[in-house]
């Protein structure tokens, strides 16, 4: 590694750096890590100079910002709970849904994007409705995003139509660098085969990617082969093409012939542990997708079916979830599950290199975890270091003291400086009463 | 409810408060509770008059403090994750086992303590080595604890004999109301016969508890109905009598006829979700044994299995995993969840009605829950109340405001007033790097 050159725009010192890469999986070193025009310029035993600013990491953990590959930035957390789906859907889902307004978004984005800043995810890709909410709140929260707006043909949602995708990719595509526009044909049981083939064609000319949910339940899976004659992977093959990143969310019902597919189209898939546990879908082959070479990314889902935005949650449960699905305490080591929640969401949501690591080049985009709580202890260093695994194993978002993306500081010792919370906090409050009110739920 | 005559030693004003029971389960209704003696006088719209101290619970959740029950105090976080068994065993597990002095054990008892005060547990049941030790630290944390010395014939461990158990007893069977001590053979495949059966004796004699592992492992399993002809809980059966509680861990691998054994028995199972999941072992048929009539409590067993002692995070994974076992997001809905980790353990530790519940004339174990994180937003109030879901799929340790245990406060506002956290952190750094040295896992 060479010496950085000071001055540097942002310095945090003295951390335990959580590297992910090397034949564990991470490493763990002591240093610093320094931050030049929103890039990492230096890792590792840095001389101590000039810099803007300082965040002091000592006794702290400094690692990649955390990836959420699969979201839908939504409101409604902890209501309608533990009922049959199509209860659910009936009088919950339907009514709720065809009443959303961009003012219910808008405060679900604040209110979503607060809670991963404070969680320690920096980049996010978010799937659902009325995507200029989410893609503006983004600009001004500075999270990185990946917005790809639901499309749904059947039955047709508010806005959520392949025109309405189009339009959102032509005005966002050069308009800020963090914010991305992707494409979001939402399932195959919901959209049209022209969607997918008009948005594969879109994606590949603009040089975009697609996000999909396939493979999610049983259910859903059987109606596709009785339909169409091919299982999901193959179904989704015959309608698009070559050429742009595709991620599909879910994959729980994948067989080995599905995974080989999806391994030679290069398709990534986004594992949503608490979601498919949750609604009772099954538990998707992780370890097999990983062997056949399957970049595999890690996603909370909606704050309806986990219930919140905990990436170090997640990253437990994709641990845990894979030892009891095969009966061995040895799968899903430390190592590679800090990788899916890191580089591997990183590429897939396209931004492979650019996030997701702590490598001179990549953006700024970084955390500090605090390890002063009694649930951390003891902090062992050297040869028996068990502070990455503290990060799966004890870790949770209220760890995270500091988040950092292209450089610049959206929480410093738990404090948000991008959005205001107590403002939020209000807002959600009462856009969710007229969100509620106006699908009839709630009496006014 | 008659209204409680003032004055109290201790008002917890304004909240929403989560009660067990009830046909769904769980109640949400806003008031206060009223103490005095150590005891719960008052639950609902008080009048605000003289109280010697108030906990003010605006915006907040109070509900009964959690009840684990299962864990071993111990020390030894997050080192050595994810390996196969044999090597776990043979070149960590044993060697530290043979190492633990009292000392050891002090510092694990103080973290351990120290842990659940912050994460709302009022109550555990211990079941380890040296317990004097985490019944000493019991004594002055101001936990309400049932100390069940482990004994293990085969390997003997250290101390941990049949002889040091009834001596413990002997010691501390009135020496402190809130400090119980229990029987605590180790398990089927590690005790001997005449273990079980002394202790069984003088567990009735003396009108004590008995604490055991069974069913953990399919490996154990087989090997039980191998060597006895026998599955695990009918072996139990032949070796143990009648008129005494008996709890036993995991109930991982109990069939039909096993389970209805257990309810027969009135024998009580703590279900350890992460642990089971986390070392491969299964998932325990929770709902099948709730259906039989069997008491099921909820405990987080050790740090080395889980690692945190996060009773919300076993609450949320106590639904998640039967959801995903039985393919059925309908089952273990939020109040049948809140009642395993309350009211369940409460019973299950043989502390039913004393504690684990918001009634009057219990026992003031509580605890106070803050909503003021954007991970709990929206709060619903009334007819669409989400509060005890965010309590199971959105809550965290972290969450915990201030803990209550026999009306005096453990901890307020994040703050811990019985044990001196910064104390207990060199000391568990210093005690671990002991042990593992005299262990000669660590070099000196």
């Amino acid at each position: 590694m060479s010496t950085p050159e000071p001055p540097f725009d942002l310095l945090v010192r003295g951390g335990l750096l959580v590297v992910p890469g090397g034949p564990a999986g991470v490493t763990v070193v002591e240093g610093d890590v320094a931050v030049r025009d929103g890039r990492i310029v230096g890792v590792g035993d840095l001389p101590h100079r000039s810099a803007g600013r300082v965040l002091d990491a000592t006794d702290s953990v400094v690692m990649p910002g955390l990836v959420n590959s699969h979201m839908h930035e939504c409101l409604e957390r902890g209501i309608f709970e533990d009922l049959p789906f199509t209860r659910w859907l009936q009088e919950f889902a339907l009514p709720k849904d065809r009443a959303y307004e961009p003012r219910h978004q808008r405060a679900a984005a604040l209110l979503n994007q607060l809670e991963m800043i404070r969680g320690g995810t920096t980049t996010f890709i978010d799937i659902f409705r009325h995507p200029d909410q989410a893609a503006e709140v983004a600009v001004s929260s500075g999270l990185r995003a990946v917005i790809s707006p639901q499309v749904i043909d059947r039955p047709p949602g508010p806005g959520e139509t392949l025109e309405a995708n189009l339009d959102f990719v032509q005005r966002w595509q050069d308009r800020c660098p963090r914010v991305r526009p992707w494409f979001g044909p939402h399932a195959l049981y919901s959209c049209d085969e022209e969607t997918f083939a008009v948005m594969s064609e879109e994606a590949a000319r603009r040089g975009l990617g697609m996000h999909t949910h396939l493979a999610e339940s049983g259910a859903e899976t059987a109606e596709i082969v009785e339909r169409t004659g091919l299982r999901p992977a193959a179904y989704l093959d015959r309608l698009i093409g070559p050429g742009h990143p595709v991620l599909v969310a879910h994959g729980v019902h994948l067989d080995a012939a599905d995974i080989d597919l999806v391994a030679a189209r290069r398709w990534a898939v986004a594992h949503c542990p608490t979601s498919n546990m949750k609604l009772g879908n099954g538990t998707a082959p992780v370890p097999e997708m990983i062997a056949a070479g399957v970049t595999v990314g890690l996603g909370t889902d909606s704050v309806m079916t986990n219930n919140d935005l905990d990436m170090f949650e997640e990253m437990r449960l994709a641990a845990l979830v894979q030892k009891l699905r095969l009966g061995d305490a040895e799968v899903m080591p430390v190592g590679q599950v800090i990788g899916l929640a890191t580089t591997a969401s990183a590429a897939a949501v396209g931004l492979g290199g650019i996030t997701g690591s702590l490598r001179e080049g990549a953006a700024a985009d970084l955390i500090v975890v605090g390890l002063d709580q009694p649930h951390m202890w003891p902090v062992q260093r050297g040869e028996l270091s068990n502070v990455a695994e503290h990060m799966v194993y004890s870790a949770h978002a209220s760890d995270v003291r500091s988040t950092v993306v292209a450089g610049r500081i959206l929480m410093e010792d738990r404090v948000v400086a991008t959005i205001d919370a107590a403002e939020v906090r209000d807002l959600v409050a009462r856009e969710t009463a007229d969100l509620l009110i106006k699908a009839g739920i709630l009496r006014g």
